[in-house]
C-alpha cells in the first residue's frame, strides 16, 4: 500500500502555492492519509501544464480542458474559481491518470499556506459570510466564528470542485431570516455532471423554548433557560449532490453545531453531522474508498469513532416501512460534546475536509460510464426513495418544515430534480438491481 | 339550467337494462342530478351504435371505438368491463357531443335495477371480496358488510370507467394482512391516458390499545376497553389518479368506516371521507362542476354539510410550509357519527356514488387537449407538491407507514409515477401558472 500524496497548485498563486483545497493550517495531516484500496501506486512527481494545472509525467491524461463533461465552460464569470481550481484539477488529474482505481498513480502535494486574516478568507467563499466579518474578526476565537468559517470554506471547496467537473455554475442566494441569521445556498440546477446540487449554509440563532431546546438534542437533554426562553446559536453546512449518470452515485454530508445559554449563563455546545453514499448501483471499490477516506478522518481522532458513527449512519438513514437503508451510509453523529470542544471541532473540522476527496475521485472515476434506459430508470426508482427518507423520517428536514421562518427551498434542495414511483417495483432476481438492494436490505462492512 | 339524464347500456343486458354504473337502489336519484355549469343543454334520445354503445343522434361524434386516448383495446381479456362499459359511455358521449361544456348536450338515463343477492354483486367487483361471501350474506344487515359491498363497487365502477377512457386495464392485487383482514389494490400504470391510477380496497380488523384507538379518531375521544384492548373493524376505498395531460386534473376521494367494541360491548363507529381535486392548470368550469356535484351530493343529506365540508377540505390538504393548498379541495369530513348510523351511510353512499359523475366528465373534456413541454413540466413540479402533501401531512399516510403490516406499496400507490423539485420554481407574474398558484394560495368558492 502506497502513500498518495495531494498535489493542488492554482494559476494565480502558484509561486506562493497558495492552496485552497484544504485551506486549514491543518491540511498538512492529508500528506499521510492513504487511500488504501489503491494497490501498485507509487509517488510520482507533478508536472504543471500551461496554466500551472499539474499531471503526472508521462502519461496520456485526458485532462480537464479537454474533458467532455469536465469541461470547463469558457468565459463564463467565476468568482474566484481559480483559487479552487488547483483543488478539483489535482482529483480529475488524478483520476484521469488512473483511468480506474486498480491503475491509480496520481499523486498531489499539499504545501502549507500561512494562515491568512479572516477577511481575506472570506473572498474566496461563495459570497460574504452570514455573519458581518467586522463582528467575525472581532470574535475569530469564538467557537462560533471557527465553524462559521469553516463552514463557509467547505461550502465554497465543495462547490468549485463540483463547477469544475461539471462545467456549470452554482446560483448562489444569499438569505436572511428574520427571526435571526441567514444562510448562503448554493444551487447546480441541471448541469452536465448533475442534475442537481445543493451545498446550503445557515447561521440563525434567537431564543428558544425549553420544549424546543430539548428537541433539538437527539439525546433530548433538559435545559433550564431564564424565564423559559434560551438563547441560542445552530449553524451548518449540508449538501446533497444528485448527479445525472446513474453509475455517479448521490452523496450527503452535514456538519453543524449548536449553542444553547442556560438560565446561570453557562452555554451548552454540541457538534454533529456524518457523510454518506447513495449509490444507484452498489460498486464495492467506491464504498471501500468512500468508507476508508471517513475512517482515516475518524481514526485521527478517536479509533471508536468509525466503528461507532458507522452504525450510527446506517441505523439514521434507514427506511422504515421499505425495510432498507437509503444508501451504503458512511459516519454519521450528534450530540458530539467531548472529550472537549477544540478537540471536538478538530474532528468535525476533519470531517468536513474529507468531503472532497472521498467523494470527488468516484465522481470522476464513472464520469464517461455508458448507461442505459432502464438504468436511467432504476436511479429514478432510487431517487423516489430517496425522497421518502427526507419527508418522513430526516430530523433536519422535519424540523426545519415545522420551523416558522425556514427558508423552505434551502431545507428542499436535498430533493432530487426528478423521481418516480412505480407501483410495485422488485429487480429480477440476480440481476445488478437486486443485488443493490440486497446490500441496502443488509448494511455490510466497507472496510 | 337544464336537467341532464344519465342514461347508461350495455352490450350483454341491453334487454334487462342491467346497470352497474350506479349499482345502489338510490341510483335513480341521479336522474334529479343538476350538473348546473352546463348552460343551453337539452334532453335529447339516445340511439344505440353497432355494439350496443349509445350516443346521441346527429352529432358528428368522436365515438370510443374511433378516439386516440379513449380507445378501448380490442381483444383484451376483460373481467365483467361489459357490464360497466355503458357507464363510461355515457360519460364519453356526453363529452364527445358537447366537445365542450357550453355544448353539452348529451344524456343518459338510469333504469331501476331489481336488488341483486351479494353474491351476485360480488361477480362484479375486481376481485372477491376481502370477507367471504358466505360471512357478508349471514351478516348481510350489519354495516360491516354493507360497507365493504359498497367500497368493492365504489372500486368496481371507478376502475371501469377509467379502463373505459384510458383502454389499459388494471393490475388488480388482492392481499392479506396476517395480524387480520386485507385488501384489494387495483392500480393501471403508465396507460395511455393515466400516469398512475390507483384504487384500493381495505378492510382490516384486530385489537388496538387505547392509546392507539385515541389517536384514529381526529377528535382524539377516549374509549376503554376490556384489559385495555379495543377490537376494532376499519374499512375504506381510497383513489388518487394521476394523468398524462397536465390539462386533466389528479382526482383523489377515500370514503372509510370505523367500528371498536368498548368495555361494556357497545360499539363505537364513525365514518370519513371526502373528494377533491388537484389540477395543474386551475379551470373555473371544471371547479364549479367537481364541486357542484360534490354540493348536489351533500344537500341530498343536509344542507350544512356541503359549506362546512369545503372549508374542512381546504383546511386538511393544506401544504403549511409552502403556504398553498395541494388543489382547489372539494369536501371532506371526519369522525361523522351523527344523526345516526344510517343516515351517514346514506350520505356516504351518495358521496361514493358522485366520484364518476364529478370527474369522469372532466377526463374526458380535456383528454385530447394538446400540451406544451412547459405544461408537463409544470405539472411535475404540481406533482412534487402532492409528494410533499402526501408524505408529510397525510394522516392516512403517516399512520400507514407507522403501522406495522401495512401494505406499503398499497398505501404509496397515491405517489405520482413521476415528479418534479426545481429549485426556486416560481412561475412568472400573469402567466397560467401563477394564476393557478393564486388560487392555491387563496382558497375560492367554486359554487
Amino acid at each position: 500500500m502506497a502513500t498518495i500524496v495531494l498535489y493542488s497548485m492554482n494559476r494565480t498563486a502558484q509561486n506562493t502555492a497558495r492552496l485552497c483545497f484544504f485551506p486549514y493550517s491543518t491540511r498538512a495531516s492529508i500528506v499521510d492519509s492513504r487511500i488504501s484500496f489503491f494497490n501498485n501506486t507509487s509517488v510520482r512527481r507533478l508536472t504543471p501544464l500551461p496554466g500551472a494545472r499539474w499531471v503526472p509525467k508521462a502519461t496520456g491524461v485526458q485532462f480537464m480542458s479537454n474533458g467532455t463533461a469536465g469541461k470547463t465552460a469558457t468565459g463564463r464569470t467565476r468568482r474566484s474559481a481559480l483559487l479552487f481550481a488547483g483543488a478539483a484539477a489535482a482529483v480529475l488529474g488524478f483520476v484521469a491518470s488512473a483511468s480506474h482505481f486498480q491503475r491509480a498513480e496520481m499523486a498531489t502535494m499539499i504545501t502549507k499556506t500561512e494562515e491568512t486574516e479572516i477577511s481575506e478568507k472570506c473572498k474566496k467563499f461563495m459570497s460574504p459570510p452570514c455573519t458581518d466579518v467586522k463582528v467575525l474578526e472581532q470574535k475569530k476565537e469564538e467557537m462560533c466564528t471557527r465553524m462559521e468559517m469553516l463552514i463557509m470554506e467547505t461550502q465554497a471547496e465543495f462547490c468549485r470542485a463540483l463547477e469544475e467537473v461539471d462545467g456549470g455554475m452554482f446560483k448562489v442566494d444569499k438569505w436572511e431570516r428574520k427571526e435571526g441569521g441567514g444562510g448562503i445556498s448554493c444551487v447546480l440546477q441541471d448541469g452536465k455532471v448533475f442534475e442537481k446540487a445543493g451545498v446550503n449554509v445557515s447561521v440563525v440563532f434567537g431564543n428558544l423554548t425549553e420544549e424546543a431546546a430539548k428537541q433539538m438534542r437527539s439525546r433530548g437533554k433538559v435545559l433550564r433557560g431564564k424565564d423559559g426562553i434560551l438563547p441560542f446559536c445552530a449553524m451548518g453546512v449540508s449538501s446533497v449532490i444528485h448527479p445525472k449518470n446513474p453509475h455517479i452515485p448521490t452523496v450527503h454530508f452535514n456538519y453543524r453545531y449548536f449553542e444553547i445559554e442556560e438560565e446561570d449563563g453557562t452555554k451548552q455546545w454540541w457538534f454533529g453531522g456524518g457523510t454518506d453514499l447513495t449509490p444507484t448501483y452498489v460498486n464495492k471499490e467506491d464504498g471501500a474508498h468512500f468508507h476508508n477516506s471517513l475512517k482515516e478522518a475518524c481514526e485521527k481522532h478517536h479509533p471508536k469513532y468509525y466503528p461507532d458513527f458507522k452504525k450510527w449512519c446506517d441505523r439514521y438513514f434507514y427506511i422504515r416501512h421499505r425495510g432498507e437503508t437509503r444508501g451504503i451510509g458512511g459516519i454519521f453523529f450528534d450530540d458530539l460534546d467531548s472529550p472537549n470542544q477544540e478537540e471536538a471541532f478538530s474532528f468535525v473540522r476533519s470531517c468536513a475536509q474529507t468531503v472532497v476527496p472521498c467523494y470527488l475521485p468516484i465522481v470522476y472515476k464513472h464520469l464517461n460510464d455508458p448507461f442505459s434506459p432502464e438504468e436511467k430508470d432504476w436511479q429514478q426508482v432510487r431517487r423516489g426513495r430517496y425522497v421518502e427518507f427526507n419527508l418522513v423520517y430526516d430530523r433536519g428536514v422535519k424540523f426545519g418544515l415545522a420551523t416558522p421562518g425556514s427558508r423552505i427551498e434551502s431545507i428542499l434542495m436535498s430533493l432530487p430534480l426528478t423521481a418516480k414511483w412505480e407501483y410495485m417495483h422488485e429487480p429480477p432476481k440476480g440481476s445488478q438491481e437486486a443485488d443493490t438492494l440486497e446490500v441496502l436490505r443488509n448494511p455490510k462492512e466497507w472496510v
